[in-house]
C-alpha cells in the first residue's frame, strides 16, 4: 500500500521550485541583461558563426594527375634534346603528388671500375698512405681502393671502386635546364567522399563541360574551378619565383579545401584551391636544400657489361593535400549545445543573487524572503545554550523578532 | 568573528530549493512524460546508440599490397609475349595504392628526330608557311620546325622535332590488351593503430591459417576476412563491369573500415571490405577519361644513340583506402552527456510551468502558492502613488482582493 | 495596457528561487563535499589535464626523404660491384615512404621463349599427359605448352612459355645481400600544418644549424632533434634485429609526433620520434612474410630483342607516419565544459537532498519545511472522499496533524 502510494504520488504530483519575485529595475534589467548575453552567444555564436547543431566528418580523398607540356634543350654534351612527359615526371604516376624535373645533372656512361673520388677535405691526398683500403663515409660515392690519383692536373684523390666516373655535383645548372617547365600544365581529379554522410564529390564540377575543360587554366579571379593548373602560376601564387625554385628544385603543396555545409545544396560544396610552399627557402637551416633526387637509367653493351646514366633530378615536387571538414545537422551536438547553453542561464541568476544579497542596501530584507531557515534539532538539542548564540545569523534572530 | 562565522555556516549549512508539491493527475503525468522522453533521448541515443560515452580516435594505417598473375598476348608487332608483375605493375611498389596495367599503346623504336606531327585542326598544313618553327603548344609532341611535309599519303602535316616516331593513341585497343587480368590477384595487407589507445591490429587476423591464406579470394558472403581479392570481382562488386573499364583504365576504392568498439574484446576489431569506382564514368564531363599515363623504357644501341619504347599504360589504379573510428569509456565524454543531460531535464520543469501557469482553470491559485511577491522597498518609497498601481500585476491584485 | 504591463514586469522583475537553508554539520559537509569533488574533476581533470578550454586540429603533412650510403658485395655471378643510392632505392621517391633494398635475387639475362617451370607439386610431370597446354595458375611463372621437359637431372616439370630462365626464389641470400646497409642513414624532412591555427613547422629547428645537421645522427638520448637516422637504430629501437629483417625485409614506421598546445610558445612544439615494426614476423600467419616485390630492367641487344635483369627486391620500407593534434584556447569548448560542469552542480544538491529527505531522522521535519503541498481542487472536488484519503501522503498527514 505504501510503495503503491508512493508510486502514485511520484506519477501525479508535480513539483517546481518556489520562487521569490521580486520587484526592481536594478535587478531586474541585470538579470535581463545578463540572459541576453547568454541567449545572444548561444544562438549567434555557437549555432550560427560555429554551426553548433551540426555533427562533422572529415574528408577521404583520391587523386590522380596528368602533366602535359614539351620542351627543347640544346647543350654541346647532348645536342638537341626534346624532354616530354616520359623523361621528366618521375616515377610516371604517384598516388597523391607528381614529381616535375627541372633541372638535372646527368653523368653519362658509368660504369663499376676504379677512378678518383670527388676532392674534399677528406679525400684528397698527397701520398698512397692518406687513403685507407675499405673506408667508405656517408658522403662517399664508393669505396676506397688505397691508392691515391690524379683527379684532375692540381689536385690528387684517394682512388674509389664505384660506379664511374663519379658525378660531379658541385655546379647546379643556371639557369634551370629545363626553364620552360614554367608552362606545363598539370591536370588534377579529386575525387571526395565524406564517409558520415555519404556524400561524394568531384573536382571536375558538373557544370563544366569538356570544351572548356581542354582550353581553361586555372586563375583564382576569372577560372576559380578550372582543374588544371600551370605550374608557374602555382608557384607564382605562393609567393615564390619560379625559375628561382627550378634550379634546386623544391616542394610545393597544391591545396584543395572542401568545407561543404551539406545542410545546403550539394552545388554550394565547391573545391577552393591554394597553393603554399612546403620545404624550407632558408639554405642557412637546412641540408640539401631544394628537392632532389637520384635514379639511373641501366644500358647493356654488345659483351654484356652494364653501364648505366646517373640522372640527378632537381624539381619540384606537387602534393596535392586534400583537406576540409562536413557538417549536417544533427541531434547530439544540437542537444549538447542546447543543454550547455541552458546550464549556462543558472549564470545568471547566481550573479544577480550575489548583487541581490550582498550588494544592494536592503539586502537583509531580501535574504530573508529568500532564505527559511531550518535548525539541526539533533544538534541544537545537544550544545543547547553555546550553539544557539553562534549560529543564528542576525536574519535569523530578525525572523524570530518579527514572529513575536 | 563575522568572517570566521560565515565560514563556518558556509560549512555546516545545506541550502536546497523550496518546492511547491501540486497534486494533479494532469500536470504530473506531462511532467513525468516529458522527463521520461528526455532519459529516454539521453540514455537510449545518446549512450546506447551514438556511444557518447566514449573517447574517439581515427585510425593511422599502412599498407602493403601484392600482385600475382601472368598473362599471355599474341600481336603481329609483338609476337607472342609474356606479361608478368613485373612488366604491368608500374612503378613496382607504391604506399596505398597499386596500379595494374590492362591496355596500352606501344610505340617502339623512338629517336630523338624530326617527323610529321599528328594530324588535328592545329597542325594539319598545305604549305610551309602554315608551320611556325620554334610553336608548341600543350597538346603538342615536340617543337615545330617549320616544315610542312606528309603525314600518310593524303594528309601533310607540319614537322615537329620530337621522339620519332610520335605516338598515335587515336585508337585505343578494345578489347583491352591485357583483358586476362581480370583474373589477377591483389593481397592486401593492413596494418592499423589507434595512437590515443594504443591499439593496433592487422587485416590478417589471427584466426586465420597460412594454407586459408595461399588458397582464399575474398568473397562479402563465404570468405569476409581473406585478404586476396580477384581484379575482376571488385570492379563487380562496385557495380562495374572489369572488361569494360580495363579498356580506357579507371580508379577503384578498396576501403577498409576499422570502426571498432574497444569496450569489447579486441577479436570484435574486424575490417570490413567495399569498393567503389573513383573516377568519373560520364565522359561528357571529363578530360582524359580513365586512368593512363605514359612512361617509356630507354634503350642504347651498339652506336650509343639512345632509343625508347614509349609506354601509354591504361589501367587500374586501386587506392587502398582506411578508415575508421575507434571509441573507448572514458570520462570526459561521458560527463559532458550527462552534464547536458541533466541540463535538458530542466527544460520539463519548464514546460510544465507553463502549463500550470498559463493554461490551467486554476493558474491564479498555483501562481500564488509559487510565487511570493517583494517589492523594491526603494523605489517604492519615492513613487509611492504611480508606482503603486502601475507595478502590481493582476495576480498580485487579485492576491490582496484574496486576503481582505 | 495588458501588454504593456507584462513586458514592464519581465524587465523589472527578478525571479529567484526561495531556499531552505538547514543547519547541519552532516548534511552540510556532504554538500560540501560532493560539490568539491565536482569542483576538482572538472578544474582538474577536464581543464587542466585534458585541456578541455582547447580547440583541437589534426595535422597536415609533407614528407620528403634522403638515404646516403654505398656498399660493395662481391659475388661469383657479378664480381665486385658496387651499390649506391640509385641501385638501391626503388622507386627513387615516394611521398611519404622510402624503400631500401637490404637483400635481392637477380635473374639475369632473362628472355622470352619456353622453359621448364620451377617444379612444385603441381607442375611436376612424367610424361607429356601431365601438362595442359594453356594453363596457368596463380602461382605460375608462366603459360604452360603441354610439354614435360627436363628441370635439372633428376626432375622433369611441364615446360613454359615465359621470361626465361624463370626466377627460382626458393634459397634466399643469408645473411642478407646488402647487410651493410645497416649503416646507410634517411635524412626524413617534413612540414607540417593545422590549417584551423594557420600554423606551420618544420622538423627541422631553427635552432639547429647545418654544421650540426650534417654530421649528427638521431638519438633519443644525446640528439632527441636530429632528422638525420641510421637504419640500424630505427630497427633496434623498434626492439627488432637488423640483420634478421635485411633477410625477408620488412616494413617500419618511423613515427613524428606532434601533439603541441599553441597556447605556449611555438619553440615548445617540436616533433617526438618513435619508431615501430609494422609487418608481420610472425611467419605462421602470413603469406609471403617481410616485404620484397619484383621489377624489371630491360634490355635490347644488338639484332632488337628484348632481355631483361629480373630483381626480386626484399627490403625495409621505412613509412614515415605523421601524427598530432594542436590545441588552441577557444570559447566553445569552454563553454561548453563550464556548462556541463555545472549542471554537474545539481547532482550535490540531488545527492544531499536524498540524505536531508530519506536517511535523516528528522526527515518529515525537513521535508515539511522543503514542500509546500498543493492540492488539484479539481481533482478533489470530483472524488472529495475518495482521493483525500488515498492521495495525501503521511508527510502530509503530519503537516495536519502538527497544524492541530
Amino acid at each position: 500500500m505504501v510503495s503503491c502510494g508512493a508510486f502514485h504520488s511520484f506519477l501525479f504530483e508535480y513539483d517546481t521550485p518556489r520562487i521569490v519575485l521580486i520587484r526592481s529595475r536594478k535587478v531586474g534589467l541585470i538579470n535581463r541583461g545578463v540572459q541576453l548575453a547568454i541567449l545572444a552567444y548561444v544562438i549567434g555564436w555557437v549555432f550560427v558563426w560555429e554551426k553548433g547543431y551540426q555533427e562533422t566528418d572529415s574528408v577521404v580523398s583520391s587523386v590522380t594527375t596528368k602533366v602535359k607540356g614539351v620542351t627543347l634543350t640544346n647543350t654541346s654534351t647532348l645536342g638537341a634534346r626534346i624532354w616530354d612527359v616520359a623523361d621528366y615526371v618521375i616515377p610516371p604516376q604517384e598516388e597523391n603528388t607528381v614529381f616535375v624535373m627541372t633541372n638535372v645533372i646527368l653523368t653519362l656512361n658509368q660504369r663499376q671500375g676504379r677512378c678518383p673520388e670527388l676532392p674534399d677535405d677528406k679525400t684528397e691526398c698527397k701520398v698512397k698512405k692518406d687513403c685507407v683500403p675499405g673506408y667508405i663515409s656517408t658522403h662517399s660515392n664508393g669505396i676506397q681502393t688505397g691508392e691515391c690519383v690524379p683527379y684532375n692536373s692540381s689536385i690528387k684523390t684517394c682512388e674509389i671502386f664505384a660506379w664511374c666516373p663519379v658525378e660531379d655535383d658541385y655546379h647546379i645548372p643556371k639557369p634551370a635546364f629545363l626553364q620552360e617547365s614554367e608552362n606545363f600544365t598539370i591536370l588534377v581529379k579529386n575525387n571526395i567522399w565524406y564517409p558520415k554522410f555519404n556524400f561524394s564529390k568531384r573536382n571536375i564540377l558538373p557544370t563544366i563541360n569538356s570544351t572548356y575543360l581542354k582550353n581553361c587554366i586555372y586563375d583564382s579571379q576569372t577560372d576559380p574551378f578550372c582543374p588544371v593548373f600551370r605550374l608557374g602560376k602555382i608557384v607564382e601564387a605562393a609567393g615564390q619565383n619560379f625559375q628561382e625554385m627550378a634550379v634546386e628544385g623544391g616542394v610545393m603543396a597544391l591545396q584543395i579545401n572542401w568545407d561543404c555545409n551539406l545542410d545546403r545544396a550539394a552545388s554550394h560544396c565547391v573545391p577552393k584551391y591554394s597553393f603554399r610552399r612546403l620545404d624550407n627557402k632558408d639554405s642557412a637551416h637546412t641540408v640539401s636544400p631544394g628537392y632532389n633526387f637520384r635514379f639511373a637509367k641501366y644500358y647493356k653493351d654488345s659483351n654484356d657489361t652494364e653501364s648505366r646514366t646517373l640522372v640527378k633530378a632537381y624539381g619540384i615536387r606537387f602534393d596535392i593535400i586534400v583537406f576540409g571538414k562536413a557538417g549536417k545537422f544533427d541531434v547530439i551536438p544540437t542537444m549538447i549545445n542546447i543543454g550547455s547553453g541552458l546550464a549556462l542561464f543558472g549564470v545568471a541568476t547566481v550573479l544577480c543573487d550575489i548583487v541581490v544579497l550582498y550588494c544592494m542596501k536592503k539586502k537583509y530584507y531580501y535574504r530573508e524572503k529568500k532564505y527559511k531557515y531550518v535548525e539541526d534539532y539533533e544538534l541544537v538539542s545537544i550544545n543547547e545554550g553555546r550553539a544557539k548564540a553562534k549560529l543564528l545569523l542576525p536574519l535569523a534572530l530578525q525572523r524570530f523578532r518579527n514572529r513575536m
